[in-house]
């Protein structure tokens, strides 16, 4: 049994949605000790909860802020709310995690790494892939050159979803993959201009299929399609390699990787010869583990440590840096428009 | 059986990757009769036909042309020679059948459309996928209204493929997808504007991976993304419509096309309320059948009823004017450029 | 919110592998109030309910049977345990719910079945699969006479799966597929003879690879596959009409059903004529749920309304009274055993 | 080229089915030289060889015989001719490639391997699928103890099948399954005895659903399941090892083999303990190419080269030996038959 004292006091900010994940993983958290699941609507809060509890719910984010007890908070509130929500947290001295994205704008986001940064605090994004078993190999392939020069991404994700009221489709699906691009590419391998296609087939006054084109800085091609209105569901990323290439398809249970040894091979002589290697195919077997049980873990160990967790406030940038630049390129009509250079610091 | 009389002299000109199937498919039906295959390589005719076959082999255009036992000639030869190869045909008043593309350009395409129409000469494309009996129920439920107004098209064609020589991956593969659009959508609904990107990450001096985004007359968006580096092969085309929508994944015989009865639905009162159905998903019963034969049987049936095939000329026109306007797009960074609104006329 | 008075005081017995997710769902369900997890390891119930439950641990199964807020157990711990915790729970006035099989044989069987009948306690098996809405739905095809006459059976249940120490592959899993048929058909339509052939060719020191014929009072077959030693998981079930045949697959949650309009047609005139009918699929919409809830639920509702739950004792007879003959089969090298003719009572 | 004198002449006997198939790949084969296609009915096979061939159709299997150009006949008639027409063709100094399965019966098989012994003649069966690059590659691996020991084997062939006048599904399909067992099983596992059950759902006449049970000299249980009546086609078979198992899905053209490294590991000390063993599954590439295409090679080779095939008469024995045996069990109500122990002699 771990001792309480060494065990961080935790609150959880939002009984909507995503709450009762984060009240459920928290618990099965060694390092952490869930004191209060708060919400503006308490009954909401005691609902989740259910009859079975300790846990105190409560409507008052003054108390749980008050409360020594409370080391740490997990805000799962509406993104518009991040800004206030977290900065008060951090401003009495809470660690914070955050449901991505970050911040409703990149300029919100910065003060929110800012104060953090200032105070010495663990401010962490739950970005919840980058912690799947699936995604920790794939950023080993990726990261220590196993697949090559990585020649182009693609990532779709699909689905018949929920119609957001305050987002697009842009910022509501693709942090999920702007994220793990982050967590698996090399740090010098960064975005450098994005262009975006978006619709609206339904008249819901925002884009429900989007296509997001972002220029890395090697020249490769990354694209993303998100899209609301499909009747089926498609998780499925392609990082092409010189070497290999890897799939990962997030809902296959029994096979989330396939890496290929397979691709084009191309030789320089008077022209280029273009030919073909046809290798074996290798699907590694990965311990099946619940990602946000990864997240919480993290949290835990960041704080605990004093040091940045994986997915620290930064990756949180680099997110909105890319979808700011995606929503200007959407109103332009789809031209290609920069990243700040400042997404480099943000690896 | 068919009296000779009443059967079309063809000559297959091409042996190299395509003709071979020209010559099975055109043997087998039962309104033409195969003459020649004539290639410049007259060795590699004679090894098409094998040592069992009545077939007459020949290297010269000009004795095929001037036979006048052949009264058509299906053109399989790489696109840059379409037009001369195609009009020699036409103007020795020969019926034609083309392999995609028309040609290597759209005014190119004009004068061979113009110089049938001019000789009442059938001219014919063989979008072979249009023939399939999944893209022909695609057609009857999508233009007879049974999935609702469209609302998006995505299509999908990776795969590790030939990279070619002489043209890009767009020029190569989105003809399958933009002849499928012109067979399935009404013809009111056209292609008004286009946005392409691309990437040439093994450095082939062309694009290897592209996105084509069309902007349709209704507003609504259609995306293709084409891919020659892909270790996995995808051929999947969606179309979502109001009130159902249909996936055609051509890669699974068992079950080529699902109609989702599934989507969102917006109420207009004070403000847009949406919400969802979920009906069932019913994978109609289709039989199968080799394309090409549906090809050779209508290329046979319009000249002997002397009306338009199914993909005539104009077909190949519109393939032909998106095409150029995308890569028009690609050199032009990515942004939208307008489609010739002469396409109306090629429905 | 239900009035405490209204639910049923409920106690879980066995805090294994099961145990755990009785716990969850009990606590979720309206009727029902979870008042202990009772283990012989009273520190093993302790860490499944984990620091933040207001449950009762205890290690007392007579504290728990004494206690008259407790008007029912959930019995999860070893088959062999079966009888002597389920019939100390009945004769100390207790509804019971027990985890499959009933109980370690038949003769065991009987006498839990007649002491809960003989005091009006409802007995019940968490025949999990029956509550699963595509059993549901298959139930209503197969009993309304939607698919037809019923012409065979096909169950294939397979993985790399815990080999137990105390039963072989037949008992561990063929239950599930058997409480399946049991659900789906008919009451007219029951097993008459069965034939098993096993192997274990690991060395356990019981069948670890299990096939079992039985022999259905129609004369069709039904098939079972039962293997612990599968790398690939496979939990198929098809039921073959005359009319239509369904084919479900567990492990596919986005399409479980396929009903298909497709078979053989056979007329009689002077001989038999077979042709072939091919049409549609259809996926019905399902909506998902987890099983164990609606186990639950119907446990809570038949205390609730005195009446016989869908997996009453009797189920878990007919289940037995299969694995017997089976057992009988596979000791007499495989030949045909009778199922005792009582099993048309537990219909 | 190859010069005509070291081409074997042949003659296809049956236009029927399986008959255009064999035209078309002797027609590819360089070792061959096509000389007849026979049928009693003359018409079938001047239509299956159409209007552009310099094969010659007859309906007489004596002219065939009689022409000293003819070296050797492919057989393609129904079972119960075999015996007489590869017979007859044996006794003019034919060599015979025979149609599965090798005759009616298992005496008259043996006559066909006695008189094609006595002569040094080749008879060969054509069990295409041994000839598949994936059987050929899944031979290696049991064969040369990649998997270690055979613990299990599973075959389903299962579709919406023609149902046969003359066979059951068991003659019918299992021959497939029996000479893959046959091709890749060591020389010294051999079958010992086969249990089979079967029924006729429908009143055909004979069974269309049928699971064979095959006892190994080593203990071990194969397992074939072949259904006419199935709406969905199915053809896996999974061979277990001690050390690794290998799944063969012949309806994956992408992944035919999936060898996983996996499975449960039993230590023996004062009891046996079991654990398991979770490693990477690795699909090797294997090039496509029709089956049918290496048997026609093989045929070729074994003629000019005077040797047995893979596939020779004693294959086509086994798989007789072993359908005798089953239909012997059918009879008697499922119970085990012993395969004559000559079989071993079969490899």
């Amino acid at each position: 049994m771990v001792d309480d004292t060494d065990r961080t006091g935790l609150a959880v900010i939002g009984a909507g949605y995503w709450g009762p994940n984060l009240v459920r993983n928290a618990q099965a958290t060694p390092g952490l000790r869930l004191e209060y699941l708060c919400d503006l609507d308490v009954g909401r809060a005691r609902s989740v909860l259910g009859g079975y509890s300790t846990v105190r719910a409560t409507g008052s984010l003054d108390e749980v802020l008050a409360d020594p007890a409370v080391g740490a908070v997990a805000v799962a509130t509406p993104a518009a709310t991040h800004l206030k929500v977290a900065l008060t947290a951090l401003e009495a001295g809470k660690h914070v995690l955050v449901e991505k994205p970050l911040a409703a704008n990149l300029a919100e986001g910065r003060r929110l790494v800012e104060a953090a940064e200032d105070r010495g605090l663990v401010l962490m994004l739950d970005h919840t892939y980058c912690y799947t078993p699936a995604v920790k190999h794939l950023r080993e392939l990726v990261r220590d050159g196993g697949i090559g020069d990585v020649q182009y991404l693609d990532s779709v994700r699909i689905n018949l979803g929920l119609v957001q009221r305050d987002v697009d489709v842009l910022w509501d699906l693709a942090p999920h993959d702007l994220s793990v691009f982050a967590a698996i590419l090399p740090d010098d391998l960064v975005p450098v201009e994005v262009a975006a296609h978006g619709s609206d087939p339904i008249g819901a006054g925002r884009a429900c299929v989007a296509h997001l084109t972002v220029r890395l800085s090697n020249g490769a091609m990354a694209h993303i399609h998100v899209n609301w209105l499909s009747p089926t569901k498609i998780r499925t990323m392609v990082v092409g390699g010189s070497a290999k290439t890897v799939v990962w398809d997030d809902l296959n249970p029994t096979q989330r990787l396939s890496v290929y040894d397979r691709g084009v091979v191309t030789t320089q002589r008077e022209q280029t010869i273009v030919s073909y290697r046809l290798g074996d195919m290798v699907a590694p077997a990965l311990v099946e583990q619940e990602a946000l049980r990864g997240v919480m873990a993290e949290f835990a160990a960041s704080i605990a440590e004093g040091r940045r967790p994986l997915t620290d406030g930064r990756s949180g940038l680099r997110v909105l840096a890319i979808l700011e630049a995606a929503t200007e390129s959407l109103a332009a009509g789809g031209r290609f428009v920069a990243v700040p250079a400042e997404v480099k610091e943000y690896a």
